[in-house]
C-alpha cells in the first residue's frame, strides 16, 4: 500500500535545459507532500497524426538528456520505445521503458522490452478491453521480468473521443500488477484538429481526482510550462504550475483510498 | 455545498411491508453518518426486456404505498412516471418524479412533470451527450419549475453495454442544477441476459467514490434485501446490509470533494 | 420475396395541401418502377432536441389529413405514436402504426399499438442491440398481432453520431419479421446542433444501398421539397427531385438480392 | 473504373505446399469471372492476442515462399510489414506491402514502406476516423510514392466488438487513393475468446455484399481450407470451397455499382 507516486514530464524532450527545468519543476510541486515521481519524456513522437509535425531530438541526444536528468535529480526516469531494436538501448539510459497504446499488443516490442529486466509501463490500447491487458502482461512475464505496471490512457468511444472506463482500473488489477491511470491522454481527441490531436485540458484533474478514489498506484501526467505552444500535446497537458495544488488535493485522496481498501 | 444525499430503494414495490422494512433499513443504514435521503420505488416497470417478467403493483397501490412511507418515516420518496397523464397523480403522492432514461426527450412527459412543482430528476439517456442535458432541463424549466436534477446512468458502449464517462458530472454541472449518480444502473448491462438485463454490482461502490470524488449532490442506489431474488435489477442492486458501510464510506471523499471544490 | 418497397414522406405534416403535393410527387418517382409506397408523415414530434422547435399539426388535424392522403391517393399510410392513448385514434386513421425508437421497450404502448390490428413497424432503439429487438416483437405479438416490421436507424456511437451495423439486418430478420432500413434517420447527428440535430443527407443513398445489398424488405426514407428549410430533419431529409433516380437505382441493386437470396 | 478485385488468402503462411494449394483454389475461384487477384499470406504474425499462439514460419522462408507463388502462378503477392526494417527485404519479394491497422500510425513504418517503391495497403486502425487516412496517406505520398490503398477493416464498437462504418469507405475515397474493404477482419471479434479472437464469418459475405454496392476497388478476405483448424483466425475466414460463389456473386453488385457511379 505505497502512496500515490507520479510519472510527470513534458509531452517531448526539447532541450537538455528544458528538461531540467521541467524536472526541477515537478520536483517542486513534489515535495510539499513528498511525492515520488518518475521523470517522462519522449525522444521520439513515432506515431504524430501528420508528417508536418514535430518528432523530436531523435534517441540519441534524449537518451543523453535522460540519463543526465537521471543523475542530476536522481529521480528514475521513463521513455516509450517503438520498436524492438530501442529497447537494449534506450533501457541502459532510463529505468522504465513504456510500451504506447498502439503497440501494446508488438510481441516482439514487448519482448524486447522486458528481456532489458527495466520496468515496463505498458499503455492499454484504445482498441483493447482492460481484460485483455492480462494476456499482455503475460508476453512481458514470458522473459521472467515481472516488473510491468498496466496503465488505461483512455478507450475509443466513436471518433476522435475517448472515454475513460473506470471499470478497467480494478480489473487490470486483478492480474496482481500495478495499475497507472494516464490523465492527460484520456482527455485527447485523437486526430481531433485535423493534423493534430486536440484535447480538453479542463477534465485531466477531474478524472485523476476519479482513478486516486477508485484506488490507483501511479498517475500519468504530462506538463509543461507553456502548454498552448508545446511541441505536441498541448491541448491536454496540465500547466505546471497547477501541479503543487493539483498533487498535494490527489495525495488526500489517495490517503482515504489506501486507508480504506489495499488496493493496487 | 450540501453534504452528500442519497436517493435509495428497491428497484419496484413489493408490498407495504416490503417497503416498510427497506425504508427502515436504509433508515438505520443512514443514521450513524446522518445522511438525508430520498426514499425510491417504482410502482411499474414500463420497459422491461421482455414481456414475460413482473412489471409491478400498478399506479394505485404504489401510490398509497409510497404515501405511507412518506409519512411514517418522514423522508420524500420519488418514483417514476412514464406518460404524461401519470405525473398529476403521482405528484400528489410523492416529492420526486423520475423521469426514465428512455424518456428524457418526451416534450408532454416533461412538461406535465414539470406542472406539478414536485421537483424532478432526470436521467440522462443512454443515447444521450451529457451536454444535450441542457436542452431537456430547458423543456421543464419552461414550465415555471426549476427544481430540477440531472441523473448519469450510463452512456450506450456497444452492445449490451454502458460506460460512465465522469466528465459529464461536471458538464451537466454547467446548467447550474444538481447532479445525481446513478450507481447501480450504471453498471447494468441492458438486454445482457436474453429476457432481462445483467448487471456488475461488484462495480457499482466504485463508480459511486468516483463519482463523489468528482463532486456530484445525489448518489442513486438501488438495494435489496436479497437482490438476488429481486423481481428486477437483482445483478446491479446493493445488498442492503452493505449499504452502511458504502455510505460511511462515500461520506468521508464527500467532505473532502466538497470541502476544496464548491462543486454542484 | 416481394420487391422492394418505400415508406416515404415528409418528416412532419406541414398542411394537406403540403402532404398532398409530396405523396404525389412520391407517386411519381415510384410510377417508373411501380414500386410500392407507405406515405409516412407525424402529426406531432413528441421528443424533439429543444422546446423552442416546432411540434407540427397535432393529432386530429394530422390524422384528418392522413386519412384524405390514403383516401385520395390509395396508398397506405403510416404515422407514429407516441404514448398508447393515441393508438386507438390513430390506428383508425392510418395502416401502419410507428413506434418510435426511444419508446420501443414501452410495454404499454407496443401492446396498444398491437391491439389495434394495424401493422406496426417498430424502430430500433439507438441504445438496443439488434438481438434484443426480438423480445421487442414478442410484446406486440402477445396481442395476437403479428403484422410487425423491424426497423434499423442506427445505434448510438460515441456522442451526436449514429453508426448503422449492417449485421443488425439479418440478425433482425432472424425473428421471421419483414427487415426496414431507416435511411435517412441513420445519417442523423442527434442533438449535433445545439437545438437540434444535424444530418449528413449525402450518405443516405450509400447507406440505403447497403442495405437493399444486404436485403431487406423496406426502406424508410423522408424527403422534402426543401429540405434546408424543413421544419424538422432537414439535415438528412433526401431532395423529393432526387427521388426517382435512387429508387430506380435501389431497385436495381434490390432485384439482384432477391434474385439470388430469399432474404427478408 | 476497374472491375473489382481481390487481394485474398490464408491468414498466415503454413508452408510452400499449403500456399500453393491455397493460390490454386483462390485461381480457381476467380477463373470463371476473370477476376483478378493479389495472393496475401504473412509470414509472421506480430501481434496476436496471446504468446502462447503460433507466429507463423518467420521473414526468410515466408518471403522465399511468396516469391515462388508470384513466380509459378504469376500473381502479384501481398505481405504486411511489422517494423521499418522488414520493408526493404519484404519488398524485394512482393509487390504489396501492407501495413497492419494497430500500425497505421507509425511514421517510419510507413516512410520505409513508401520508400520501397511497392503499392502499400493500409489499414485503418480500429481506433481511427476514415477521415484522419488522409494524413497517414500523406505520410506514406511523402516519399514520392502515391501507389497507396487504404483499407477498412472495422472500428472500435464497445469491448471485443468491431463495427463496419459504411460512410468510411466514400470518406476514405476522397482522398483519390483506392478503397479496399477487409470482409474477414471486419467481423473479428478482438481478444473475444481469451487468449484468441473469435469470429462472426457468417457476416463477412453480408458485408462484402454492402461494400460492393457501396462502392470499393478491392475486397481483402482472408480463405482457407479448413478454417476451424487454421493455426489464426479461423472464426472469420471463409472456406476456400465457397469462394467461387462469393465472387462470382459479388461480381454481380460490382458491375451495376461500377455501371452507376465511378466510385473509386
Amino acid at each position: 500500500k505505497l502512496p500515490l507516486a507520479l510519472i510527470a514530464g513534458p509531452c517531448q524532450l526539447e532541450s537538455l535545459d528544458h528538461a531540467r527545468m521541467m524536472a526541477e519543476k515537478i520536483a517542486e510541486a513534489c515535495a510539499p507532500t513528498d511525492t515520488k515521481f518518475v521523470f517522462k519524456a519522449s525522444y521520439d513522437k513515432a506515431n504524430r497524426s501528420s508528417i508536418t509535425t514535430q518528432r523530436g531530438l531523435g534517441m540519441d541526444e534524449g537518451l543523453t538528456i535522460l540519463s543526465k536528468i537521471r543523475e542530476e535529480f536522481g529521480v528514475p526516469v521513463l521513455t516509450d520505445v517503438h520498436d524492438a531494436a530501442q529497447c537494449a538501448p534506450a533501457g541502459e539510459a532510463v529505468d522504465v521503458l513504456q510500451i504506447p497504446a498502439f503497440l501494446c499488443r508488438q510481441t516482439d516490442l514487448l519482448l524486447a522490452a522486458g528481456q532489458t529486466g527495466c520496468a515496463i509501463n505498458v499503455k492499454k490500447g484504445q482498441f483493447l478491453a482492460p481484460w485483455d491487458m492480462g494476456n499482455v502482461a503475460d508476453k512481458i512475464a514470458s522473459t521472467g521480468n515481472e516488473r510491468i505496471m498496466l496503465c488505461d490512457r483512455g478507450t475509443s468511444f466513436g471518433y476522435n473521443t475517448l472515454v475513460t472506463d473506470f471499470r478497467g482500473l480494478p480489473t487490470m488489477g486483478k492480474t496482481g500488477y500495478p495499475v497507472v491511470f494516464d490523465a492527460t491522454h484520456s482527455v485527447q481527441q485523437p486526430g481531433g484538429q485535423g493534423t493534430t490531436s486536440g484535447g480538453q485540458r479542463e477534465f485531466a484533474p477531474v478524472l485523476a481526482r476519479a482513478a486516486v478514489a477508485v484506488g490507483v498506484s501511479m498517475l500519468f501526467i504530462e506538463t509543461h510550462e507553456d502548454p498552448d505552444n508545446a511541441p505536441s500535446d498541448g491541448p491536454n497537458m496540465i500547466p505546471i504550475e497547477q501541479m503543487e495544488a493539483l498533487i498535494t488535493q490527489l495525495r488526500t485522496y489517495d490517503a482515504l483510498t489506501k486507508d480504506q481498501f489495499g488496493l493496487m
